[in-house]
């Protein structure tokens, strides 16, 4: 349901901005694992608001503490509960936004679902939800790199209208990404979207954009057939996330425009067992992995909160002019990477688990 | 797991290519309702092979045949068992194909995972799968129109390089779709993707495309916050069909480019309730619908098997030429259409029911 | 959900007295098994109806078709369909009966849930769906006996008043079981059992009884902590059984008479590993298997449709005289001896293919 | 999976014993239903060890706090984030315990699953995880009341061979059951029971023990056929807790002796609607509630852990003697009352969810 994610690698979180805190259980972690709250903690410093001048504001500190499940930094087996603290547990003024559904928010929809809504608006819409998936996939990604060497790495392909060339994904590494703020290994392109986001800023509006993810060293085999093909747990992961607007995988949507004899990727025998020469597959045929390194793109759209005037209505229909005070990030996609990495990870650690059945 | 798909309505689906049968048995269909094997048979017949000259020369009848859950003509609440007979039920002959894996293809993949592969090659990555899909969706087509007068209509917007313009989404309907043999309702690029396909055809090959889907009357307040957001779910629906490589819902990849001044959809009185001026969202907003048009694409690549000759390696990595004898489809879009219209039923009859536990 | 049991060995069932057949979906068999329709068979000839003088006097043959999933008499790891048709698919007469809620059946209860009912009364609550059970169980034997050497054996230990005395746990075989038709492998026992059943026969009545069911060479490690214990999923399964009112484990009722100093189960080397002296565990600690013996015991009511008159009221509440007429079984519990055994079949079954997640 | 329940109103649990702390995530619960920390504390207080002579010395104050989910005093719809700290958090010593596996404890069992366990011996196996049930129970409850008018009462019916007469299940009330402090509202019996316990304590033993409870007010309609019935998951719920060993419905074993003349339940107008005579069905026919008070029996074993002297082996197989030292219960059922309260409601409130989808 709803809050949990994965069926043996399995995540439910808690948790929404004006509240004590927000969290996880992440059930079915191997036991005897070696784990503590730092290895955790370098991901949620890679996602929290604040580390740059592109982003929100707002600095928050997001400590995660470990409340089960872990002991003489091993992990037992049994769930492991995370939680990180909401600084600010005020519940918002009742004031005008109440009245007001934000465009492009999930104040309206939730109130349509709820007959209620958190003061912060669409309570589990907001992004502090992330951070109990960040968690969670920050242990995924131990298990998946100590078991079988699973790398995982995003990085921003484009913010607005400026793209990034292809970067070489056998290469491509956190660090190479976090060498700008911007988090696009390519100097260039990097220096034009770092650009574009202080315009948006300071035209008080926000604007989209596209990361790229590259799963290295998955072994063939994992995806199950039917419903739970690999890139479907993949996209439904990925368009769980919010402002998401689409995935596509290896080829992706151009290769809907090419020929089979073009699309197709040949077998060749790479390092004694069977390779494919490209790889417009993304790694994964007939919802399997196949050996070669799975990727695939997300789409996120503009921020919907700005600062910008909106002319809209409030739930009663009366025309009003919306301006959003405060702060907010003009473009989420440099902190979405490592919550991509994570729900990547998520949806892997499951099917490593789950192939394991087959003994 | 694997074969199942959804909570409350619920589809299993069983069989591959050369067994005697497929099927599924759908859990959760709401008693009560008048159900006839005719309701189901109208999307089959949409769905089956040789149709008309663009697809396969293999006639299928697919006659779904209703096991349970049905008496008198109306629905018990009990689970429905559908089953559609194979007519071809030999296992394939064991020779050439078994030794190469086909390129772009399930072969290779299955037999990572499983240590043996159907004679079909990659059992359930088979079309003939969707079948059971089709059936299923049928279903709760019924259900969501009987019960919310939800609309649902897919159609080809693009093949190859061919893109079809814009439709107006509220007047779009399946009568409008199923004019062309190619079910784009715009007759120029209709005529334009059907040269496609044979000249394709003619060269052995396969091409891509796209479809596009919108589900009109969908009520406020359907999908789950976080991991079950109404898009989620769908992503999920549409990756877990063979040959589909991306998903995009409202704006989409192009809405990754804009400024969320322009992107945001301000609210607007709409016959005596909230609704939106523009609908960039896709009808979804915070993973909940608003009540507009839910609209998505999703992308197909170019069928695996074409009678174009390849140059790839068998399982020992011998090299080999291969070239596909016998019938296949150039472009899967068209008898897709009714594919993604019932996983789209399948994730709204679900959503629907789930809703409906908040009284 | 409902007609779902099980995470990665997971059965879905569907079927009722009066359609065309009962049958299953059998998804998480492992791969390269050998499988044909005669393994299956076996169990249920030892459900069917019929098979002598102590039930009722329908005799239905109950054939299985293996409808996918098995190719060449191995299974391909693709979900198994399962099918048994029904004689008889006239729905039943809309007279008497359907006016008057049979006490103790699912009659009342059926229309109060769904607004509607089967006419065989409570569709699903037949015992026509344990077939579909049955049928899945036997393929987890088998899984269970190849890979582990699981042995399950299902007997009866009292009917009405007659009680057997304790049977040896390690020696008991199906062989001896099937040694009387009332399945009670004591000699002395068994006489009196059969006594009864015909008395009560006779006496247009019907009596209930205890089954109790061993699991031999159950590996130390199977069952989840917390909410699937291995007893937690046990008792599930056998309380989804029809006329089943009781589950004990290992001491059951009686161990909550005693001391802890007399009711532990103290450690001993058994060949090379620890096992306990005594096992009033059953075979299970903290909710995981421990290497001991998995042992159980069900209660059913007596049936309740009896030829006996039984004073009661209609729907509209007016008091009516009612005697069943026609074809009951006087005690369910000698056939039932197979449905138990295959329901402990599904959990085992489970369990290992879990475990197998932790490497 | 292992550390969730229920599919609609779902909690997942964390924490063992020395961790630094239990708790829960409660989804699906109601929007706009009022609660507060002390609807949840009450129980939680009943619960806690060192409420009285009875128990073990431990004094655990076990303070629940809502970590998120509720806004001014109000259920937002999202998950609620439960946690109750520890107070002890030192894992145990490694000496003599981590050497000897207790008999009939889950030391050796989670060694064997995990190949490691928490110093606490079997982690997840510890009653401490109780409290996250009884925290997410009363949630329930409360919706169950409110909604519904549902009230469940639960009380000590036999501690080892002392049994307290039938109680009058339509007038026993929370204020009758905790009228002493071995919770048994019949006030000759509690006083043997009180004398049994004191006993076995003054002999370093413990014992075992039976829990009725009945559930008043549960609408007819709840309970899914085949495999979720009602009894099924109540079954799976109670032998899901520690030290359970038996589940009776009804009649349960006693009616397994009996004829169907005699157990069959006939129907009778009550109040304008069909209730029965007699209710030896316990509420449920064909798993399904009937609107007659469910009631059923849980047996549960005395403690393992005594003082009394234990001849058994350590895990090398040497011969050693074991008796426990420091603070137990020697008898669990006075405070399992609202544990098996708890377990109840969850699988209630689950099932009333559930059963809103059929509109």
């Amino acid at each position: 349901m709803s809050s949990s994610f994965g069926t043996l690698f399995k995540v439910t979180t808690f948790g929404e901005s004006h509240c004590p805190g927000v969290g996880a259980i992440v059930d079915g972690v191997p036991p005897r694992m070696a784990l503590t709250a730092e290895d955790i903690q370098v991901q949620l410093d890679r996602r929290r608001p604040g580390q740059n001048k592109l982003g929100t504001d707002r600095n928050e500190a997001d400590q995660v503490v470990i409340l089960s499940g872990v002991e003489f930094g091993k992990t037992l087996g049994s769930p492991i509960g995370l939680m990180v603290k909401n600084k600010d547990q005020r519940p918002g003024d009742y004031g005008t936004m109440s009245q007001i559904p934000r465009p492009s928010h999930a104040d309206y929809t939730y109130r349509a679902k709820y007959g209620t809504h958190a003061s912060s608006g669409g309570g589990r819409a907001s992004a502090r939800e992330t951070i109990a998936r960040v968690a969670a996939g920050a242990i995924a990604e131990k298990f998946l790199f100590e078991e079988y060497g699973v790398e995982i790495v995003s990085w921003v392909s484009s913010v607005g209208h400026v793209d990034a060339p292809q970067v070489d994904m056998e290469q491509i590494s956190r660090e190479l990404v976090d060498g700008s703020d911007v988090r696009c290994p390519d100097a260039a392109a990097a220096k034009l979207m770092t650009d574009e986001i202080l315009a948006v800023r300071e035209a008080k509006d926000s604007v989209g954009g596209v990361l790229s993810c590259v799963c290295r060293n998955v072994p063939a085999g994992w995806g199950e057939p039917a419903f739970d093909r690999l890139e479907a747990l993949m996209a439904h992961a990925m368009l769980s996330l919010p402002a998401s607007k689409g995935f596509e995988i290896g080829s992706g949507f151009e290769g809907a425009r090419q020929r089979g004899s073009v699309h197709n990727d040949p077998y060749v025998m790479k390092n004694g067992r069977l390779g494919t020469v490209s790889n417009r597959s993304g790694g994964v045929q007939g919802g399997i992995s196949n050996g070669e390194p799975v990727y695939f793109r997300v789409a996120f759209k503009p921020t919907a909160t700005i600062g910008h005037e909106q002319a809209t209505v409030d739930y009663d229909g009366n025309p009003v002019t919306l301006a959003a005070k405060g702060r907010h990030d003009p473009c989420v996609v440099p902190r979405a990477v490592p919550i991509v990495e994570s729900m990547a990870a998520l949806v892997l650690a499951d099917l490593a688990l789950i192939q394991r059945m087959r003994g």
